[in-house]
């Protein structure tokens, strides 16, 4: 059974700060990257893997690959949210991003790919722990009863 | 004639900085960012066509989309390189970037493309400025010279 | 009569993000800027005078001077609260800050010292706009009520 | 013999890049600490004691405070240049810190101090590392040979 799309999200409100904007009175393009990850983290936390326990148990989940679509900027002191989907898992972890307005429009789509790493060799592992795999297999599975 | 890959580029020198790295001890994913936008402002100042510049035709290029490969990562104090180059300018400006350690392997490779806006009414163009396509003619004639 | 002591307060709570922590697994001591300059814009907003209504009434309001004392430092994910106090609104605006982890414990010790500047002009004034002081005034006067 | 003033600098060129810069158009006042701590590296190098011996040894030297007077803002591009002076480095590390515009105007003036800190135990040390204070003090006497 190849249940390769999880579908699994969490999202997180944010405000667009003012160091965040830049001289053209929008976000900076490059801060998305850090409302990703900060989802993300919220994400890996959900499924019961956050980083904290990667790191205990002696793995990294390095970003290989990622990209952005700016779709609307965000202004000073507009707050938004960003939506973080699981889409795969097994060999690449890979993330679905969508930041939206208040008013409900989209501002960026964006998607990361990660691998795990043995923490003390820096070997890249072509299968995610198998811990953390059962973790988002329960986790569908309760999704889907 | 259509004279689309252009093949104008710029580097800039960078070491990493320590405020640069994450708790893994590696430049922070989302710094490449920045110094991809580094060496994209010192490709617009070699064409002529800066940001103050754009500002003051009344034109802003911002970023609709980028693709970041992490190749490889670069560790605190490491030198290195990252290099911009221009693709295309005509409708889409698209810039690909290479940052290299300093042993010459490569770290990242990664790509942004940009609109030309009409910075009064935030309208977007089909097409990027004339003054701007002009210059970058120039310079690829120059160059094929 | 001399109320220079406001001792009105705003306050955020944050997490120490994973791109907010350096090598030495803590939050990088810069980031505390940031915090501090959200837990003003809150306080601000609280004031009835926050950034965008400073820009349409033609101020800003330029941070001179800055201390911070580290007191203990934040771990990755740890969850912490910043508390921004105004201290004097008349001829400078002096905020002190407060940052406490999750045990209570202080972080952080900080304060900045911000003057009015006229926005057209770039002209430092001695004293911040009137309305901005009567604002403050009417909630020191319904705190104390 | 108590030479407590060691007046060893190390500067470092930059420049005010376009992500630095806030919707004032100016670099954002909170940026002033990276540069600060890029021209510290180079300072600690130039000792001959860079984060990375440090590191080795067992130490760090976290910031414990730091006062920053901002006195002109720097604009998108600007060249600068950032100069940091040891001031004092047997109990406390004492640096302290001037930019200047191309004009030679000075922008920043700001001080930080540091403590040794053993990295296993986390203990703050009342003394510098007798290694540290020994590459300094030699530095000194070469210079005022």
């Amino acid at each position: 059974m190849s249940v390769e799309i999880a579908n699994i999200s969490a999202s997180m409100d944010f405000v667009a700060e003012f160091c965040d904007v830049d001289a053209m009175g929008v976000v900076w393009h490059g801060n998305y990257v850090r409302y990703m990850e900060a989802a993300r983290c919220r994400l890996f936390d959900k499924l019961g893997y956050g980083y904290l326990r990667m790191e205990q148990d002696g793995f990294a989940f390095p970003v290989i690959k990622m990209e952005l679509k700016f779709v609307r900027s965000l202004r000073f002191s507009e707050k938004a949210v960003i939506e973080a989907t699981l889409k795969s898992f097994r060999d690449i972890v890979t993330v679905e991003y969508c930041v939206k307005n208040s008013k409900g429009e989209i501002a960026l789509k964006a998607q990361t790919q990660q691998v795990a790493v043995l923490w003390s060799t820096h070997q890249t592992l072509y299968q995610t722990p198998e811990v953390f795999q059962k973790l988002v297999d329960n986790l569908i599975e309760k999704q889907s009863a």
